[in-house]
């Protein structure tokens, strides 16, 4: 197929037609758009011009149900509250005037994406049905994207999140999630990840093999100059909250940069994270302390609420004996012996606490997003109760939510990334798979059909095989419902597509979300090369409107280049850590008391600095996360001519890229100062 | 399985904390009701209490997709709009500010019904999937009823329709669709009938033959005394403007009441309709001439825009060719030689034109439905490119109305009856039958499947097999989106059900919509007996809220049943022909010159009337139909004390049904006034 598209005979003259009523005083265009002006950053935004409620909201929560079409909202509220119940959380969120919100909204989003895979990379195609990566790209960033991307455009440049922007905005904000939390929808908010595989710095496994060359582009690994696998990224991003499942993925070891041979454990609790590691207990009692947390609550996806059931093929008997769903003893949300418990309510309610209690939540607000994500993976196994179970999961969490904030200030959102497979049908299909329930409410039969899978779904003995991969069900196209109360809400009605959603809450928080915003962000970058326990840094600030940067250090005297970042892709160089300092380790590249041209330029918004720095010697001053690196090292020569941001035209930019390109390393010996690794417990 | 439902073990528990959580201040009960409790008019209610969106406007148009769920509209816009794309009309109603519509909403409701069939009449149940009739009825009548039952309750019992609420209002009433007329949607909002089926006096047939007894409950049969089939009601009910398909039931013959013996088509002439069969040119020519306009543009359902596509098994050749639709010659809105055509954007500016031209909707405005009907035929035939190009139909035929109405004093609701079966799916399923289309505006390869065939989908040779009923795919649960702009739009913001659409249109159009304003409707009830032509006839007027009457005449001196209505059935009795006057045959029942008592009730509301008459001679005074009958038949005795309506509490109508049960028939030789049929075109 020419993914390139050319109009053919007989409906080119209805899409004339189309052009001609679209022409007729109508705001949208008829027409969408081509893969290629789709993918730029806000390209697919359908109510970019809209003022209407464009309020301020001291905090946002984005609930997302994985997988939570309309279809699978409506199995759920037919089986869990009968046909004419209510979810008290999920059906309250957008509801107008009974329970006293007056701003309030719901419509319908479109998911398509830009991409089946990577295979489309730099070659986009509008692409129908959009996987959890490129869904949760598009509201965390503004920009569609391939799927099994994160937060990466079609070309695999990186692209701001709304983790990144609100912390550039000094807000708190948390990460909540029922899967691994390196799975694509919590990923979403935390890395940039050309494939949603890239769990680790050993790829995707518990750390006792590498299998990181498969999931990860090469480019990306820290060993290669990259910004580094997801879970690395996590610990760069520093949500103040995180939390879900995947404990196992921080069990492998780093690869490359200042952490590497630790496990990612290790290097959470070398950042200051407090972590706690499938502890129910722990995690109930959590307090702010002034550390992040980092809370992963199972080895992979945390387990489901409620049995699986098995969909099997048409049978007669299963209208006889309509089956209701059981509970299951390993869910979290069932309490322990000290009554406590970890259903996404309970995590909810924790990431509320804590965003509450820390200063920037408090003074500043938050951004949270929760994910129940097992909505989508059970309804790829077919598994209906599994489905309910978990979207009653997320409803109680959105309930959880609303006991403890104000609609006055704060806006949250309920929705999905995609709609799915289950389907209540009439009757049992003949060929695709069914469950037959009954509603424990009102009584009713509930047949929900899967019917999606492109691989054989069952063995010639008739039995299901789920156990397999390639039976998975698959996500479907439709437009989906996306809910809001409080203030901004308006913005979720009629219809929207999934990008317009970043825009929503960027706009609700006040946060940056153009690229003008995001130079501006970073229009404070500085630097500062600084010597401690005998390790040389180079330490950046300032750069928060980028997800990395590329830095050159040359021999002032020579100008020979000494070290520099990879930069050979768009996932090369170094990851920043919004409102931190980022800090590129010179031990034995740099020589004390010499001195070195230093530039470092953000990669995604071009904003650069040029420096001569004379390299100190060795000193104790510590590097403060988050806070300007003041005193340390100086520019040597003109501050006022070398030490000021360039400007951020294009022709600028370039001139530092062709500075840089015509550096040469010509080997120069210098005198190393010893390299020695720092394990302390300081906080980056 | 057991309907009436028993809370089991495992789930118990849940339910009680969903109960729980529904005290805690929310208004929505958490817990559905159970169906004899849904059953009651208005019982399925979510939004009763509100008060946000009780605006009045003149007009209301609304359009029903059938089968239009939102994976339907995806389908839909992906391909002939693009991915990015926007439907004209079917997107602009309910999106806010970009077209500076101000007063907008868009939300889901739910759909599910009472019962699979006529079988769980009078034992309602729960069901998850509904049907176009069940559907119809709810957003008709604000009462759920069974599946197949038009407009009656689930224990059969008519219930009053929005036409026929909007006619007793005084206002201008349309009706269009491209299925039959005699279809479920178009049918609810013309007839009570407790099977859909019921098409006309001779069944489902061409009128060459005779299956009423059992398309139809033989209780409701002109000629064992009851209200009479879809065809016939469709003239009693008498909307301004009739514009569909199945012009070939019309040829039936009327088999009862006062038309026996004529084609339906005669009759509909004789009750002075201004009738259009097949006749393009006869269409667009129509004006506005003070009769109703009863035009059918095809036999059966109306050609669909686009030449089907033919789904088919699982096949890699399908994913290198992908499909685009081509035009359907034989489509009605195809330009004829002079330059006309019938699409459903034709067909509802004429219906638009002719009740803008009508005094009532000049005066009073209008209420008009239009049904794209094919959406859900062509979904449940796996045909990608018919149901696409009768959504796009659909939306042109909004886009038609928009020009022609002004939003400020016009309620236009967009939504559907049901959802269906089309997903888009990543790749062609192994076991669904699925078509793989390109876009012909931005070149996305959109897979379509089709999985929910309770039957053989395709035979051996793998071809499917459409030309079977019983492979048809299936309606599904799903809750739909419904959009509105204009005067009262916001009550379909959030969660509501599908007949909470019926207040919201009565309420917007200030219509009677409680059992209280039914009696009211009905409580300027009176009758007169007039001769006219050898033709003796009881003419009653004022019952506007009842949708049937039973009458009693009484010889007065014996106390003989001399003639009375068949009442064994809810749908047996006298069509009320709303506004109207309501005639029924007396001739050679009573004689000139005597004295009868004469008792009519109206069979749902209650509201009864008796007076003693006096027979008069024959005279010349002609019968005016929608104005009061007066300066004929004289009540006889005291018309303060038996001219009066009876209160119509139950304790004084139950006294009129002893009185009239405790009348016998005693075979008394009266002198018979001979009986001439009047085939005169006087309206009715």
């Amino acid at each position: 197929m020419n993914k390139h598209h050319v109009l053919k005979g007989t409906v080119a003259a209805l899409v004339a037609t189309a052009a001609l009523a679209g022409a007729s005083g109508m705001a949208y265009a008829a027409d969408g758009k081509q893969a290629a002006d789709l993918a730029v950053h806000g390209g697919a935004q359908r109510i970019e011009n809209i003022t209407i409620g464009n309020t301020q909201a001291k905090n946002v929560i984005l609930f997302i149900g994985d997988g939570m079409g309309d279809s699978e909202i409506t199995v759920a509220r037919d089986y869990l509250h009968g046909a004419n119940g209510t979810f008290d959380g999920l059906d309250r969120i957008g509801q107008p005037s009974a329970y006293g919100d007056t701003t309030v909204g719901t419509g319908q989003y479109t998911t398509f994406s830009l991409g089946a895979g990577i295979e489309d990379k730099n070659d986009p195609a509008v692409t129908p049905v959009t996987d959890s990566a490129a869904s949760g790209s598009a509201w965390a960033t503004g920009t569609k994207t391939y799927n099994n991307a994160l937060d990466v455009d079609v070309y695999g440049t990186p692209q701001m999140n709304l983790t990144e922007l609100a912390k550039a905005a000094g807000k708190a904000t948390g990460n909540v999630t029922t899967s691994e939390i390196q799975d694509a929808t919590p990923a979403a908010q935390m890395s940039h990840s050309t494939l949603r595989s890239c769990y680790g710095p050993q790829g995707k496994t518990d750390g006792s093999s590498n299998n990181a060359a498969d999931q990860c582009e090469v480019a990306q690994l820290k060993e290669n100059g990259g910004i580094g696998s997801i879970s690395e990224q996590m610990l760069d991003t520093r949500a103040d909250v995180t939390i879900g499942g995947g404990a196992k993925y921080l069990h492998q070891t780093v690869q490359g940069g200042e952490y590497a041979g630790m496990t990612v454990w290790d290097q959470a609790k070398a950042m200051g994270y407090e972590t706690v590691e499938k502890d129910v207990d722990a995690l109930n009692a959590l307090q702010y302390d002034g550390k992040p947390v980092l809370a992963l609550m199972a080895d992979g996806n945390l387990q489901t609420q409620f049995a699986p059931s098995v969909a099997t093929k048409k049978d007669p008997a299963k209208d006889e004996n309509p089956i209701q769903c059981s509970t299951n003893p390993d869910w979290l949300g069932n309490k322990n012996a000290n009554g406590n418990s970890a259903s996404l309510a309970d995590m909810t309610s924790k990431a509320i606490d804590l965003l509450e209690a820390n200063p920037n939540g408090q003074s500043n607000g938050f951004f949270l997003q929760v994910e129940g994500a097992s909505i989508d993976k059970q309804d790829h196994n077919a598994n209906a109760c599994g489905q309910i179970g978990e979207t009653d999961d997320l409803d109680k969490a959105i309930s959880a939510a609303l006991d403890k904030v104000d609609l006055n200030e704060t806006l949250i959102i309920v929705t999905a990334d995609h709609a799915h497979t289950s389907q209540i049908v009439e009757e049992q299909p003949n060929y695709a798979l069914s469950t037959v329930l009954e509603s424990p409410v009102d009584g009713a039969k509930i047949t929900v059909a899967y019917g999606t899978s492109p691989d054989q779904m069952y063995a010639n003995d008739d039995a299901p095989k789920f156990d397999e991969v390639e039976s998975s069900m698959s996500h479907t196209g439709t437009q989906l419902r996306i809910a809001a109360s409080g203030p901004g809400a308006q913005r979720v009605n009629g219809l929207t597509d999934q990008t317009d959603n970043f825009y929503t809450i960027a706009k609700a928080l006040g946060l940056a979300s153009t690229a003008d915003d995001y130079k501006n962000l970073s229009s404070g970058m500085d630097y500062a090369v600084n010597v401690k326990d005998g390790k040389v840094s180079l330490d950046v600030t300032g750069l928060n409107g980028d997800a990395s940067f590329s830095y050159a250090v040359t021999d002032a005297a020579t100008g020979q280049v000494v070290a520099q970042s990879a930069d050979g892709d768009p996932v090369s160089g170094e990851r920043v850590r919004t409102m931190q300092t980022t800090s590129v380790d010179l031990t034995d590249k740099v020589m004390e008391g010499k001195t070195y041209k230093v530039t470092v330029t953000g990669r995604q918004t071009g904003v650069a600095l040029d420096k001569e720095i004379q390299i100190p010697a060795q000193t104790t001053s510590e590097v403060i996360p988050g806070k300007p690196t003041g005193g340390n090292a100086q520019a040597a020569g003109d501050a006022a001519a070398s030490g000021t941001p360039l400007s951020t035209t294009g022709a600028a930019v370039a001139g530092v890229v062709a500075l840089m390109a015509a550096l040469v390393s010509t080997g120069l010996a210098i005198r190393m100062i010893k390299s020695r690794r720092s394990g302390s417990a300081e906080q980056r």
